[in-house]
């Protein structure tokens, strides 16, 4: 975490007042602008004696908001919205927010949706952009999924992106998506930069797995858990009222279990929790297999609740990548299934396995309440930031502000669970598994 | 349909003034109780004349309620609760209502919760019955699920649970469950009268696919299709948001496409409901996957929405049957996700496929409102049927009225949709899809 | 009900072929049209012996559905959709299925929406109607009330109206709304009639009190118990945490009590339901006064759900009457708010009263499942009737068949809860309140 | 905020190893203990220059957290839990988050529940404490409110309760409330100091506005916007569909209107929000009337979400406390009904306006999966705050980490929303309402 660097570029110098009424005076009781001199500090916790770092001003994050001057000149500017990869509840409100502010706060009356992931920006698929404004948007967020379509891949085209950019004559492109997403966003960014082009790349980071670092809580993902809460609460009637019955749900996480986690925290159904974080044995005294077979002897029922990237190492790997260029997972939740049936026939304990998967089920969802307010802000802060002509950044929320983040910073590591952090010790604590299931 | 005898046989003579403070007087303005000679018309459907039928005594069907004189004594009954089968929305309702019935309005203060189904009757599961009052039950329908637990199979095991009935001195025994639950109910009924008892067996049909002849509509019917109508919205999201997305959802209906039909009206989102009842090819002209192609082709997305039961001709036999005796299907919605697969890779149309099985999270919901209303008045309905001393019955609700109907009219034959009828017809309509897909 | 006559008018000969791709054959295993001589019987509930109205062929209802011939040219057809009276869910899904069905089944493509009830009808108010076509209507049943908006009154502007239906060269009135709005219907069609004009009349009744004659359940009925649950449950949070708690619910109900009377069995937290068809008194050995200060006395809290014209002979007449002419009721709700408040601080007990008037809230909703299914349904029917030429009636349910109704059948007599049947008897069973409060 | 001290007080010494199986080792991959010199900066925000406040070591929070070293005894401890004030969302789930972690955790066994409030500790009104056990509670969560029952007031009886805490030789006072409460609890500690007691006090802050400082988010705030979400939808619905429409709808909010931007924020069909810390006109050229006039003229159809406590310099004082001793404001909802009626009137514009107050529907609702989370969250670390000995502290969440904040800092002052801050920025920008409505 050394030498984080969190400066925020710029296009260039902002001549031009902002149409958006707010107030440039402190103590007037009204809105007010931000300067790009205000921040939070990131460093914020320690042990023992405050951490140094907390005092260097460069670990200091830009607040985002509306500037009192803009760069771009809202009657002549295009911009575009693309989103990608999986889906995730509030892509849609993100959309709609983007939209709602360009034109209604800054007047920007040319904004082109972008179909289907960066693939809509490639000359051989030959797919029209989508005209949006208000009467376009205004309903689309009780809806799931993102009216754009989506898709993965293509993150090594950015120099044809940026072809296409200029074709269209873009000025500013917000890109939602993922890890890989950014990191496209950043090479089309640098492309941009290398052609000495006028065009701001504002990012929304997208993860449903809340597995991004510098991002305190991705959109969608409160909403993925309550969704998820539904599928565990089935399991467990369905363990509940089998004879040794043994409920197992499968949950999106590939490197981090936070939906799986937070799950077990909001409904005290689940007896173990399988992360990517926390590795674990399937035989031997302390294996899952032995802890779960005494439990089903003891009460009869049992809840698992899986991230499918936990456990990797059991299973054979598929040495397959999907179009994003993601490790493609051995299925760790039907894996088990198969080892807790053998393992039980071969005992001779009668068992009742309920296997769910209701991964797609969680990410079609449309935005809860929370999830729509964050997404709201999240896509008004990306425009203002925009129209500021600042670019190569992320709107992100660190500590409950919405600042700029550079893109380097977001994609530079995952974020995981700390398995001797609060949020695993308050699942341990929940759940009543052991510590360890490791031999 | 001819021949039926809607007769409801009775235990004895009815010595016992009822203690439910109900009005015996018409026309004073107070809730009455129920005669034994109300009924309710069986065939009220004609075609150019009146039929003949329905001029016919015997057609009639005996109403439900509470009578004025009972035949067991309150203070000396035990009552029994069983659940049997696969979960459905609303059971843990119906055992509150028998419960709370039971308690409040008869005095009855000796009832036993029958744990897993038929096998908590069988001596060598040496299971403990569940004592059931008030305090137990009043919130358990907050659950899905059953408290008592359900199992299948041991239907052939009528003469040791009617044993195990004289053992434990039981004199109303109420049976939840399906089609094969009801056949050995009625095989326990008969041992029953065989042997001269005093016992009065009272069934509560459940069947989640709505397919039990001369009952309306199953209870946890409605929770279940507006379940499927979030899963369907799903994979609608899914299939619109990917390129070329084709969004299938499998859910209940062995051999009735209730659930599937009633799902598609509710959402407008299916192009295609494929059920039991509807025959259709995979290819040729009129097929399935010739159907399919064009439409992605034109309109770039599809939804499937098939029923368990649907297509059963097209896939290998699996020679199975379940602890029910119920035949395991082939999994018709993984073939046909595989099968759309190959077809469209052999014709090098890309495709996302997007599969959802939400069977489990369906079944083990809660009751919705109005599911809730109906398991209320079912078990109240079942309770003073069973203090009435009649026996061998269901409690139906045909043309809105709730009635005692004798156990073997309604294991006799399913309820199908009719092809022909005007639900199809909705069906077809709403989906707009081909009235046939055979060639 | 003597001399009931169900037949339907039709403006003529059926001499065009439907476009609707149906089976005019039995036995084909495909969707049939329907006959104008297939019918349900009306009367079939008896006692002792069976009725002899069942027997009479008049007595009968016509089936709705498509017919293999029509009367109105597609392409040449002009329908008109007016919503009337106050909101109820499902208004937006019944105009969504109707427009859904003249454009896809039948080729319609001039749809008028009619702006804010009968008004929009009348040249004073000079509004533009709204074209309507599945683009406009796709999305609109996610949201409550509808797209057309409402209003009350200019029933007997029946005049007016027709003038207004020439000049625009309308076919086809779809009129959605209560007994008012059927009354104003009647007077259209008869002046239509009077003026030889070929206009078919077709009404869907629509009163989120289910007081419909002749109309098994009215839509949106099953959502609105749904939400009246979801205030009776906070209402009893209220009651049973504070100090001697008393929750009163006001829901919808001026003539019948169906809405509270239905909420009462699916949550049985209500201890007294009081319904317009079901006097009280609140003073005196019996008076609900008297009995809740006991139950306060002996369990601490208690929960009352009232019908809005329940008790209405207690309060004075407040001699007012709205636009569509029904009398102004005066508030129940907070009458014995006040009253109960004033009896327990005469006794010296403290009370803690809570009031909800959950209203709006109830009748602003979307529809659920069950009554999608159902406008969906209603809408399409009404839709056939109209290009088939018949006229003056409404699309009805009855023991669970669609049945063309003749308008004036609907709106002879309001349909209340029978106190001595079994609807109210199982609300004493769910509630356990005396059967009468009156002295 | 100059002089704030956030030391936390204790007992005495821990000489108990703790039983809960945590580790006390870092880099083992196992959950880790908490130390007392961990912590989280306080001041994080800054403008310039770094703020010289954050730098002194006196502006940080200990984190909260099991310690390896325990101060009380679990096998003597006595426990007593008690929730005061109105309700809200989430108060069953931090009451049976207490229970679980003191009895698995900990293996306390004598955890009493205190009824109605502080009422429940005074010997005059006799109230039974109640048994908690993981039996009782375990499904208490389902259910809004709180099994304890709440009451307001008694918070200047500290001695008497005190007096109660020793006779029932408690060792562990849980308080659950509000900002009286926890005033209330700052008194009973201090006089339980004065007496040389060893009993520990631990509040859960519980506010549904939003307002207590130091507390980033107060549990059951996420659901009361949820709720408030659904009330403001069908108010729009209702506005929509009516000739000039106008919807109101009034939330919790006394000093601060979080709930209110909030709620806004997450549903744009709001067009005004009125709240406590913004004052507006009525009448003039910025005045809501003539605004809202504009708009109706313009638009035909408005939404209002107002704040209880906003406007209160309009309307009357009511020169009344309740029993917490918080000023009775004057009920701004109901006026500005009237008062807008009365100014349509006056203009002859025809309005048709809808009242929704939908206070009780919210605060009686069960927590949702984030608040579920949160609640669970608070619940533990209360406890185990308690066990290690500590005292006079609130658990609090800031820059998302769960603290320990003296009582005496939470009273201090109270959360409101900055004017000038991101939150109403982003509701101005979301309504669209002029940035001032005062002249």
């Amino acid at each position: 975490m050394e030498g984080l660097n969190f400066t925020i570029e710029k296009l260039g110098d902002r001549k031009i007042a902002s149409p958006v009424p707010l107030s440039n005076l402190k103590n007037d009781n009204q809105a007010d602008f931000v300067s790009d001199d205000q921040f939070v500090l990131y460093h914020i916790e320690g042990g023992g004696v405050l951490l140094e770092e907390a005092r260097s001003h460069e670990q200091v994050l830009e607040l985002a908001g509306p500037r009192a001057r803009i760069y771009f000149d809202p009657t002549k500017t295009h911009a575009a919205i693309v989103t990608c990869g999986g889906l995730c509840p509030g892509l849609n409100d993100v959309i709609r927010a983007i939209v709602m502010c360009l034109w209604y706060r800054y007047g920007v009356r040319r904004i082109s949706g972008i179909r289907y992931g960066l693939r809509g920006f490639l000359p051989e698929f030959a797919m029209p952009t989508m005209d949006l404004n208000p009467n376009v948007v205004s309903e689309i967020h009780t809806r799931g999924g993102t009216i754009l379509g989506s898709s993965r891949g293509f993150g090594h085209r950015s120099l044809d992106v940026v072809d296409s950019l200029e074709r269209m004559g873009v000025n500013i492109l917000f890109g939602i998506g993922g890890d890989g997403t950014q990191k496209g966003m950043l090479a089309i960014a640098t492309e941009i930069k290398k052609r000495g082009l006028k065009i701001a790349v504002v990012g929304i980071p997208k993860t449903i797995d809340n597995d991004l670092s510098f991002v305190q809580k991705s959109f969608g993902f409160e909403t993925a858990v309550s969704k998820a809460v539904d599928s565990v609460s089935t399991a467990h009637v369905e363990a509940f009222c089998a004879v040794n019955g043994i409920g197992i749900v499968k949950v999106m996480g590939r490197q981090s279990g936070f939906i799986a986690a937070h799950t077990a925290l909001a409904i005290n159904d689940v007896n173990y929790v399988l992360v990517p974080e926390v590795p674990f044995d399937l035989d031997g005294q302390n294996g899952l297999l032995t802890i779960l077979e005494q439990r089903i002897i003891n009460r009869h029922h049992a809840v698992l609740l899986i991230a499918e990237g936990a456990g990797q190492d059991l299973i054979p790997d598929t040495n397959n990548v999907d179009a994003s260029g993601n490790k493609v997972f051995g299925d760790i939740g039907v894996f088990l299934k198969d080892k807790i049936a053998e393992h039980f026939k071969a005992k001779n304990i009668e068992v009742n396995i309920r296997y769910i998967d209701p991964s797609y089920i969680i990410r079609g969802t449309p935005a809860n309440a929370n999830d729509a307010i964050y997404c709201q802000r999240l896509g008004s802060n990306a425009v203002h930031a925009a129209m500021a002509g600042k670019t190569t950044l992320l709107i992100s929320l660190i500590h409950n502000h919405f600042v700029h983040l550079p893109i380097q910073m977001a994609v530079s590591c995952k974020n995981v669970i700390n398995p001797e952090g609060p949020l695993w010790r308050d699942v341990i604590d929940a759940t009543g598994q052991p510590m360890s299931m490791k031999n």
